[in-house]
């Protein structure tokens, strides 16, 4: 094992929303399947067999942690994107006689707004993108309403990873059953953070990603309830009952099993402890410096998300000097780091761009103790003061 | 580390054109991207900054291994198969207005057959599967007079995962060149095994899968040569330059590199070392066991693979007692395994069912030693000779 170099050990991660580090005892599940029990799963011989009891183990783990009825109904992917991916595209490709008609929400990932960005401009798809109110929550009045008889499915995240404010999503998946519409959830924030029953939920299709509950960025998984009606994203070998073609990732498999294990036993502390660190933080951010205030839900939200806006700086200069003091936060999401313009998801809750350019977001996780908070209430007030001191917004406020 | 059990440590794995081992020095390479340097390379801070390091780094090293212009014609993916999906759908979707025909070969992989077979199904594209001769090798000929106004792709295997046998790229890749078609080449069996140069093979895409040349099953790549028009397969972040998006799986793509770089440095010892294990093990079952013979051509043939049929038995039950002898080889493609009737590489080549049947491929590897082939030399005639002793086919035999 590799010295932890000493400036990394410094620092503190507060970017658990845009992945986490692998958890040990995730990273010890996987070893033995990368240069000892090494079969392809398809093989008939030893070695195969020994690789294809693990896949299936696992898989029956990832049930049990979703509440699935059947292990068949999870199908591995590379990701949480790939989960996504599959979700829309296998869905609507496979009901193009029935209609062409997507609903979705303005909070979406991209991940699910590409997609159907990308099937609206190549293949006639018509895609209604749903308001959110102030705090970033569809009204499932809206999904009903906006339900034609072309419609083929509804995709809605369930918790957001910008704001981390949860979506009523049995009331959608409720909606979408009643018109005997295929119901699509990017769960990706949520697994991990907060119990999923996919049956008292009502999706037909769930996605979930490993690397934002601390197994590797490579793999996810997809729920796909019996029945539902979808084409393969990608095509081959007779992987995964047919849904999902190439090699098993054995190790990864494993390693996804495992983090859904720890996070199923731990969960109900690990809420509990991430949300007094994050009140403290919320309570000496808002209270220590002003001009700032919550962006989202207060409390329909994930215990580990806060997304604040401080007026009149730039939230990205923002992480760059936190970033110089060790401290490390983002603007929103990842995935979209150095696109220009203020977060497709803060504009929906109609937070103005200028305020929605200063917002900052802090998701925290495993390893981060009350010292961390403790010593981001010391570091910001300095940097948010001198950020603004540089600010023409801020010397022009009324 | 784990005790490798005393049963695994007596087996003798001959399947590496199914999946490999990961190689130790791989593994180290990928170990501190785990739990250690785990940030998002999307992130801008130095967690972040530091993941992107290693996946740009890796990238220039893919690059060099295929000998690639540019590190953006490199593309990491989650497997071959999904390379072969990307460059098969991402072509044809992205040249629909120019036409809607298909050029490949009855030998393919499945991952490049199915997703052909699919697009011919669901949206109206045409595809010509192209003969082979007796030695299962494509006639660059045919490929030329195959071509129509409508031809958009053609997509013809660099060598054969069953047989091993190397196709005439180069050519294939000039006839397509000169009508101005993208030829892509799935090259899962060939990297690693074989020095692989773009430019000089003329490919416009190229496939390329981690786990079978001693990286992880989950992790693979796709050369896009410059300029090549193609849509997304996975649409999302803008990751990879906007062509795949999803977290990159960091350690994987360092794992990725490692392989390539060993690979690229071994190969030539590596090369002449199996074309000699190889050669005793043919030698040794052709002459020492009657009415055996080599599918496919002798020479140009990837120097680990050898696909050897056994007249009047069935390839699976000779499988099933050699495993019990502790030594691992296949009938064909993994992917399929499972699957009724012989298999189409050999059928493609007009060898008759009965005879496809009894067909076994060896694919030796790095951990094969002389002994190894010496103990299958000992055990394979007892066991032919037990399975003919109960077929029907050996007694009415003439």
């Amino acid at each position: 094992m590799k010295k932890t170099c000493p400036e990394r050990s410094r620092r503190i991660y507060l970017d658990h929303n845009a992945t986490t580090p692998v958890d040990k005892r995730v990273l010890d599940a996987m070893e033995p399947y990368f240069c000892e029990i090494y079969g392809n799963p398809s093989s008939i011989h030893l070695s195969g067999q020994e690789a294809r009891k693990v896949v299936e183990d696992s898989r029956r783990k990832v049930m049990n942690f979703i509440g699935a009825d059947l292990p068949e109904e999870i199908v591995f992917t590379s990701c949480g994107t790939e989960s996504d991916n599959f979700a829309i595209k296998g869905t609507v490709f496979a009901s193009r006689e029935k209609g062409n008609h997507i609903i979705t929400s303005k909070i979406e990932h991209h991940a699910v707004l590409e997609p159907c960005e990308y099937l609206a401009k190549y293949f006639g798809f018509e895609v209604t993108y749903l308001d959110v109110d102030g705090y970033g929550i569809v009204d499932p009045a809206d999904v009903e309403k906006a339900i034609t008889k072309k419609t083929v499915l509804i995709s809605v995240m369930y918790a957001n990873n910008e704001t981390g404010v949860i979506q009523p999503i049995e009331e959608i998946a409720k909606t979408a059953g009643k018109h005997n519409i295929v119901f699509h959830t990017d769960a990706v924030q949520m697994a991990g953070k907060f119990p999923i029953d996919v049956k008292k939920l009502g999706a037909d299709l769930l996605s979930v990603s490993g690397h934002k509950m601390y197994a590797p960025k490579g793999c996810g998984f997809i729920y796909i309830k019996k029945g539902t009606k979808m084409h393969s994203l990608l095509h081959g070998g007779k992987h995964e009952k047919g849904w999902r073609a190439g090699t098993e990732n054995v190790p990864y498999i494993a390693g996804m099993a495992k983090a859904c294990e720890i996070a199923q036993k731990n969960m109900a502390d690990e809420t509990a402890r991430l949300l007094k660190l994050r009140e403290k933080l919320e309570i000496g951010v808002i209270n220590g410096i002003e001009h700032t205030f919550l962006n989202g839900h207060p409390e329909k939200r994930l215990a580990n998300t806060s997304n604040i806006s401080f007026k009149y700086i730039e939230g990205e200069g923002l992480i760059l000097l936190l970033n110089k003091e060790g401290i490390e936060v983002s603007t929103g999401s990842a995935c979209t780091s150095g696109s220009i313009g203020p977060s497709h998801v803060l504009s929906a809750m109609h937070i103005d761009p200028i305020t929605a350019q200063g917002s900052v977001r802090f998701s925290l996780g495993h390893e981060n103790t009350e010292k961390d908070i403790d010593r981001v209430l010391k570091v910001l007030p300095k940097i948010v003061g001198k950020l603004r001191s540089m600010s023409p917004l801020w010397s022009k406020r009324r």
